[in-house]
């Protein structure tokens, strides 16, 4: 019997069983082809099939309009930092960001070799631990640009800003991508790392509108232009295939149980647990993220000390209870419950959470 | 039982069986940890190890010295054609490039975005059917860079051309790394897409000479830089760490059946087997490839016309032997034989072809 845990890893991190046994069930023998998916040409009619399939289960998951083009890459959310103002800059129009922590300060500082940038909120007074209220874009941009998940701190858009006109906003998903149903007009661009959310790592998950190709300037290598990608549905180069494989896997299982509707209900239901075991454990267990900006993928939270931290998290590990260390900005404790993440996986954690409290308080 | 095809793609292409049954094996519990490695974080210990001896395996199997680094990118060697001279210029000195096909040119055209270049040698006169003789390159350049293996042509280096001084030779070895024993003090930097030769897709080898990392403007975003991943050991983002564990299990192989000296025999023998039958074929076989630039790797060849080359792809591959279609630039078929193809194949294919040229000539 294959020994599996409840890993809580901030990603990579855990997939979703089926889409697992699925993998390794056709790994010597995909499809009948007898070879593996990886052995297979990028070119070939039936590696085709599987991209073909998993941009579709990502534009029918999401709904998401013909007018947007959806695209997978490689180089991680990292890469979109600086390839979304070197692809979106128009004229000398400054773009403008919401500062949510490490992962929008990385973006602001990659931004800034092209252009102007300007952080219009930030929540750094508070070691990041909301979202900023009542942002406001300016009209004349390029772009704006939000964290839609702060993996580290552990909060998340509830509600989308709005942008002036035709100004696109642009949304680094990379950790809460298909978390909750979400209208994708009111973005012109969304990124995502698929290792957290939707699959393992080594492809990135672009969604633009397809007028927005178009502002690059044309004189800059073909690898460096989201148009390159867009115009040979990325394969221009030969794609990540066992990446976007898993990827299809993953979503073939999420369509399965309902799609983003269904998850969306999980998702809150097990979020819903654990911050109520945090609110009612008086104050033992301390929320890092305010309560109206708490996200739904990444449950931080501290002890009264260090000492009890260290105990906690190695005490669940011994359980089977595995990636809760918080990250060092934090400190203190973090489940992530992406998508795979099942309730009872949850319900596990909540248990051996009460039980160490009843303990050690 | 499995089905397993012989497969000569020319990439991604076949890896070494062990290696995908091992992968298989531990799909769903890696190492006894209850997760497969695409579950596992890049910043744990159990991913750090599989990480290290990736790039153990890469130095010994190649024995590098110590003042390379070895570096695992993303996307491709596409990515490297804009990284290479964006990393190696020097202030206005030009670049010089080999011309020996399809992917010379677009790192040819690629770099014509960082400098003037130049391009010092060509076999374009022939349909790239060979590697130029006594290549010279000039002695105030940035760098000199050619194209290891031609998978299109089937054309490969078999002396290296020299540099003047410290003028370093960059290399795109994607299709014939670790094909033979090379001397890597001869390269300042050698890159190589990993999907033909060592591993799967969606991950790219580079070795680099250390002093070479300190030629970039500081002053562009850090993932554009070799430095910075360098100075994160390949771990400034998320590493495609399924690619790189394949990498690893792949080079595991490699090493277990007596490295790159024992391959290079073998791939000489391969080679030598269908090169024999073209030049025993009375002419219905014809070679690409100027004799002394054959490739070990890519054997490309057409038949008398083009009715029959069809006929012979599709006969090929009711017999299980898949992926010989040439590549439209060159048409006619190619057999591509990465370390990872047994000699047993070589020898069905072998069969093969004499018995279509019995039966058609």
């Amino acid at each position: 019997m294959t020994k599996r845990v409840c890993n809580f890893y901030a990603g990579p991190a855990t997939l979703p069983l089926p889409a697992l046994k699925k993998a390794k069930e056709e790994l010597l023998d995909f499809n009948g082809t007898g070879m593996s998916i990886m052995e297979i040409s990028h070119r070939s009619k039936e590696y085709d099939a599987i991209h073909q399939e998993s941009k579709d289960l990502v534009r029918k998951l999401m709904n998401i309009p013909d007018e947007y083009k959806i695209l997978w890459l490689q180089g991680g959310a990292s890469t979109q930092f600086w390839m979304v103002p070197l692809n979106l800059r128009q004229d000398d129009k400054p773009f403008e960001y919401v500062n949510t922590g490490v992962w929008s300060k990385k973006a602001i500082k990659e931004a800034g070799f092209y252009g102007k940038v300007n952080v219009v909120a930030s929540s750094e007074d508070d070691n990041f631990s909301y979202i900023p209220k009542k942002i406001e874009f300016s009209k004349n941009i390029s772009f704006a640009h939000i964290t839609g998940n702060n993996t580290i701190y552990g909060t998340e858009y509830h509600d989308w800003p709005n942008t002036y006109g035709d100004v696109p906003l642009v949304c680094d998903m990379s950790s809460n991508i298909m978390d909750k149903k979400i209208d994708v007009k009111r973005f012109g661009v969304i990124y995502a790392g698929a290792q957290k959310n939707i699959g393992p790592a080594g492809v990135t998950l672009l969604i633009v509108r397809e007028d927005l190709l178009n502002r690059v300037n044309e004189e800059i290598p073909a690898m460096q232009k989201w148009i390159t990608h867009a115009k040979k549905d990325s394969l221009f180069n030969t794609a990540p295939t066992w990446a976007i494989y898993m990827c299809k896997l993953s979503l073939d299982y999420l369509k399965s149980i309902g799609g983003i509707s269904a998850i969306e209900k999980i998702n809150k239901d097990k979020a819903k647990l654990l911050y109520d075991m945090i609110d009612n454990s008086n104050g033992f267990y301390k929320g890092h993220a305010k309560p109206d900006s708490r996200s739904l993928m990444n449950v931080t939270f501290n002890l009264p000390n260090e000492e009890l931290e260290q105990k906690c998290v190695k005490e669940a590990l011994d359980e089977g209870l595995v990636g809760l260390k918080g990250h060092r900005s934090v400190g203190g404790m973090r489940a992530s419950i992406y998508n795979a993440m099942s309730i009872d996986g949850v319900k596990k954690l909540v248990d051996f959470l009460k039980q160490f409290q009843e303990k050690n308080q």
